[in-house]
């Protein structure tokens, strides 16, 4: 069995509105060297696979297929045998 | 300045509906050896800090207020010198 680990990020190009409104949140808060917020998700799976090679190989079709979107987000991850 | 890389999950009591939505459309594509999806949300913010526990500090700060709901969430962070 192995643990796969994906962190999905807006692109660096794209304006991240939902970043914008969570740091003007942080700055009501009193909190204003906080800068330059960006929001991403993480994905965790666990794949039932022969090898590591095996394993990636699922979690980028994962990624590719259902989970990023290309045009919008980078992608990156890593995989644990557990 | 410093960047902080937060990671926050719901906990592994609470029932992650999207994480089932998403694990679903997994199978439906034809990954079937995918299971226990569970989704977070990744943060990344920079902090104009004098020093890493400053920096750390802050950090916590922001995610003890504001970013993750202490109830069903549980948060980690790394910080670094930018």
């Amino acid at each position: 069995m192995y643990q796969a680990t994906i962190i999905i990020t807006l692109r660096t190009s794209i304006l991240d509105v939902q970043g914008k409104a969570v740091e003007h949140g942080i700055h009501s808060l009193g909190m204003t060297t906080v800068s330059n917020v960006r929001i991403g998700k993480q994905v965790q799976l666990e794949i039932d696979a022969h090898s590591d090679e095996d394993a990636a190989r699922i979690t980028d079709e994962a990624c590719r297929k259902i989970l990023a979107n290309s045009v919008m987000e980078d992608y990156s991850y890593t995989v644990a045998k557990v």
